[in-house]
């Protein structure tokens, strides 16, 4: 994580601070618990309620001695609340509150990345209607190949994101959960209630069954759902990219008025956001090994995920969030340039009617193989001139052509309404 | 994909003869629809329903001529049906085709999994059932921990696969989609109604936007899914071969009288089920990175997909199948010796119950911390001793302890009973 | 492996009949070195030498009684040269035969893989050459920065394939590897003496400490070395695809006269073969994370990398041949169009040199950030109209500038020539 | 990068101070040489050798207005050095400064990564060598094979840490880079001769061709090649994990006297350095797909690589270096029981001969298919009884054995001195 690419209420979600926090009242929930069931004195349940505190520097001190993090942690609370500390904890394993914790962690970072998720939604959904009829070339291969528009291009994008929504509503869900099973996961130290008390009250679910851990198949889910993402961010940004390179520009990202685009080549405008998020994609996706490789633990538990989490996976999610909330930004302050796309989309002088003209031929009784070559043959003439020739005018010097089509018919098929006239109807399906 | 390690089931899906009926299939049901709709003749759509067929030396001989798959099938299936092929794929394009036959293999390797997951499921759970009370020890980093059953390890086992279960028959909702859109989504060339009828027809869903193609983040879902389940594999698979290692030995995979274990060493009997299915996890997850980098295609669509579908994600459909058999193969026919299992138990002598004495210190009036201390002391001596010395007598011989807990306290403690309370009713949880 | 991308030479290297073949040599050869030290009879030797022989059928059938490989081939060749069979593999475990094979195979695809770029670079050699001077512009973040040539474009990718082929002579080094070392590498069973005679004859090392195994950090070397080519495979590839989308054209991937582009739209030419090597870059990276997975086995070997070397390792090697030959043949016949080239350059009506205006400015006396501010307020000025202002018209109508730069000064700046003075020596550099 | 797990040194090498001192240098020196040729006036060179400096606050505040960080550090010299400045980075391009910075970042690196190898290296050696005659167990598939030493064990990863030193030595010397071309790569504004000075007194080499950027696919080898060590890392880690479970326990991480080794459980001593080793490794190898991923950058440049270069790979870099000081503390501080390793070696009750018995059948005339059968029947009967039975008592009562091979001669067989005979050579070429 590097402060360039975070945003502070994702990074905070991975302070000590908070974590400690959650830690703090997982232990207090339990004992509260503990204290209904009679197993501890209702005091100590007070006691920590009321006095529990920590304090970070003491617990880091600590640490370096014990070399183990939740104990440190327990002695600092002990610091404050004094005896009745020793029913704190009680029956419970590491584990329990470290993993529990991880839980609602992810679960707050979740509910950002899905506000996130919005923003990009709401900035594809305003500019998809916006430039809804917004005519331009579709490309395949990054070969012009038929019109499209503008305001569908990002509807399909919308629709990928809205799939990604769901998907991380689910993923949140499956890590939505509470263990609080002792030390291999058999209740045997602390009564089942006490984790179905502190699972409600945090709104988790208990684990099936833990081992001494939530089994890491859950985190792992939670990756590579984020992993998916990045690769849509990836697939937008390169959009974007491609539009705004000088030959094809027919969008821009917004360009501040003092921004420098090069410290050489003072005519520069570069769409390093984009660029950006390209990495980001990157970034976020090198998470999705070491998750999966997370899984596999020994036995009871391992600890070699443990790493893993505190280095890895919250900079997976940092990078998600930043590069969700630049995307929104960048979407919304885009510079598309309509006109561009009309200049582009006739680039090729006609061409992009090929397979309409094709439809035609067949339609009008010559067999496919045959309607085709005609068609290449005439294709490949404006090709070759790079669009200096109409491709409407060598059809119409083409006798095999014109002995089918009459030139009323070509002019019906070079008609750009014919590619739009079910805009509308695709557009209602995603965006709403 | 090496024979090796396939199943005929699962790797006929990847032939192309499955390929091009499923090609055809939609061909045909889209012509029917046209028909339907006066687009073209009825008479075509019924011959080709009646009579058409394709070639597969015909279509790779084409194909090497035209250097394009689908013009090549059309070609072949021309031959079969004659004039009326004129009609056949009138205003689709080739994805329309090769990307909803991709769903269908997609959903038909999707539902081989699914019965192979039940098939470790049904395993797993006899097992659980079976040695639901089978005591063995619980091991967090490699170090006996405290008590559990084997028929718990299972059910935690169970549940993880449990929820892959749930993943898959999502991912496969994901990927039940059909595109007939055209060149590049517009339904320029073609009747959005006859997407649905073969949709309807395949029981697939329509693509929301599609763009020349199935946007690929639904497949990256599908992938990653498989790639988490394959974690999930090694880490039963690692579990068994800790369990069978020669020191530990408290399960052996099944050994056939005429197997050998090695070339040199006629003593030896390897877990090399487990070791292999420990490498077809690695096998499965390579599909991972390249299904996310497949998300972003240029614009439109580019082809870079394409490849990595033929190659790399069968192979790790494959091998996800094959393994999953495997898997459930050893497990059914796991053998389990609970024998060895009580006596690597009780080899720390019991140290297994430093927990259960630390907790009833600290209910007896001596802070969590001294507790910790008194009994660590304790535990210490008979780890160096490594179990020569019990750990019951070590603390009937320190005052620290019998100040505070008699021996019939301690007896009390030391029982496995007191681990296997909550048994049932997580396996009641877990199995059902 | 599918065999669209695989071609005959690499892929006969993973068939069964050179694995055996190569294992035979192994073992005849250690029986030559062990009579030769009087340890087995010289008869034995010849015996195997001269009727030494496996049938592959055989090898599988009893392969499926005994489930291991080693003793299966052993029996059949056992059964082509009767008794002296009993002093073949004699101290032997199956790895000293399995692994000195593989590093033999690794060497045989290494040797094509160099011969593949040998091709690659003689294809870009000779193209460089031939464009030294097709001036064109060079682009960062997709946006036109300055003036180049084509023929530098690729002589930096030559260089790059340069640096690869002495990566891969040194990762072939790295895995010409011999072991004979019995069963946990301790020679107990088998004299040094033999293991030095095999590695000799078949021009390898042998290995300085082996477990049972050859260590797998050579293999994972080796296979993310074929990585880093992959990745510079992907970037020729994306520069082709580039230069190819409709509106660039600047080159075009050789378009065979049967060659169809599209089922729909007759008039596209695509850069398909560009497009697979992105995909195969993919393919053959998917290798490397399982080839750094297989590294960490555990004690003296686990056979868990096994699967893994049978299934992608193969994968990956059959596809970088394919690529890189494929890549060779499209460099070769790649369609350049320098005229294009000329009026993409000129697109911009001159705002490339604006770094050359710049520097002019700041030595003539103008602070480098108040040159910078008057340079791009006119570049701006014609980056907004599209090139249709000239830049050079725009700063000679900016007093700014002129008080500075006489038009002649202005004249000798916008000179192609000035970029292109040092292509020769760097060419001179790389070429050779 | 989070300071539980990183070393000050290494860290510090990506602080903003190394890197914007490193950038002043190159300027510093690029600018000396252009005095030189008269380029620039030598009073220039010679302020900005003795004034410049920079100020991080004052450089932050301008990029986040100009939103390019070598322009914001240009101006925040210039506010140092007054006049002069305009000279300064004249005709360079951001990347010629930042991408020779990161060359000498990555040099700076891996001399430190080469003396953590040492320390490893050392480690190893002086175990290895304590331990050379320490008998022990082999182990194959986690299996007992035959026996070997310690020392021998240790050897091994001797050999391959040494294979990695050098292989660093070569990722070092083809990442110790310099570009100073200009904008494109065609020292169009800038002489080469200023790279070449710049270049010899960074102790560097000009790169062969720079497009705007030093091609990744150096970077990317460089970072493959920490992969391949953290693989190496994690397999010594995962060696001592599993010598270290309760039922093995041959070694032990050293434990602090006031350490605690769960919350939960007084008794434990977990192996929690090797663990930690274990996520590190995987942390590490995160570097490798996106630093493959960043090779194939548009044309000339795009800066997609850049924010993973920020991220993910200094990552990579402090925690390869905290892995390795962790390593060589733990290898050097490792408890080893050698009593252990004997009991184990000795708890198959003489199964670890069968080779050798076998081998003896044979060369007393037995078929080797024979010879395994009678030595694989005795031996199951000792493996399915756990060594109750002692394999060389089962041999003695089987007439098949003993019609060729006398008590005498079976007693030879049973002797670990056999095992031993080579060790010193082995490691003598190993350890040297």
């Amino acid at each position: 994580m590097i402060p360039r690419y975070s945003r502070k209420e994702m990074a905070s979600i991975f302070e000590p601070e908070n974590k400690f926090k959650i830690w703090l009242e997982i232990e207090t929930l339990a004992l509260e618990k503990m204290a209904q069931l009679d197993i501890v004195p209702q005091s100590a349940a007070r006691t920590l309620r009321e006095k529990g505190a920590f304090d970070i520097d003491r617990i880091n001190e600590i640490e370096a001695e014990v070399k183990h993090d939740v104990i440190a942690f327990l002695t600092s609370v002990a610091e404050h609340i004094g005896e009745d500390s020793r029913y704190v904890h009680q029956g419970m394993t590491s584990s329990d509150v470290v993993d529990t914790c991880f839980s609602v962690q992810l679960k707050q970072a979740a509910n950002i990345l899905i506000k996130d998720l919005d923003k990009v939604l709401n900035a594809l959904k305003k500019r998809a209607e916006e430039h809804r009829n917004t005519l331009c070339i579709g490309r395949s291969h990054g070969i012009h190949g038929e019109p499209t528009t503008f305001g569908l291009k990002l509807a399909g994008h919308y629709a990928a994101f809205k799939r990604h929504r769901e998907r991380l509503v689910r993923a949140r869900e499956e890590i939505s959960i509470c263990t609080i099973s002792g030390a291999v996961g058999t209740y045997a130290t602390i009564n089942p209630s006490v984790e179905a008390h502190v699972a409600q009250a945090m709104r988790l679910k208990p684990e099936t069954v833990a081992t001494q851990v939530i089994p890491r198949d859950r985190h792992a889910t939670f990756f590579v759902t984020i992993g998916v993402i990045a690769s849509s961010i990836e697939n937008l940004a390169i959009e974007i990219r491609h539009l705004q390179r000088t030959e094809v520009r027919e969008v821009e990202e917004y360009f501040d008025t003092k921004q420098k685009g090069s410290s050489a080549m003072p005519h520069k405008r570069n769409p390093i956001g984009s660029e950006n998020l390209t990495g980001q994609a990157r970034i976020i996706r090198a998470a999705v090994i070491p998750a999966l490789e997370n899984v596999a633990l020994w036995h009871e538990r391992d600890i070699s995920h443990s790493s893993v989490e505190r280095t890895i996976l919250p900079d997976a999610l940092i990078s998600a969030d930043y590069a969700l909330n630049r995307l929104a930004g960048i979407i919304d302050k885009l510079l598309v340039y309509p006109d561009t796309m009309i200049e582009n989309l006739e680039k090729m002088n006609g061409l992009v009617f090929s397979q309409a003209v094709l439809l035609a031929l067949t339609q009008a009784d010559i067999s496919r193989e045959d309607a085709y070559l005609i068609v290449q043959r005439n294709a490949m003439k404006v090709w070759e001139e790079k669009g200096k020739m109409s491709f409407k005018d060598a059809l119409l010097s083409d006798s095999d052509v014109t002995e089918k089509l009459d030139k009323g018919k070509l002019e019906s098929i070079f008609n750009y309404k014919n590619y739009t006239q079910h805009i509308d109807s695709i557009l209602q399906r995603a965006l709403n």
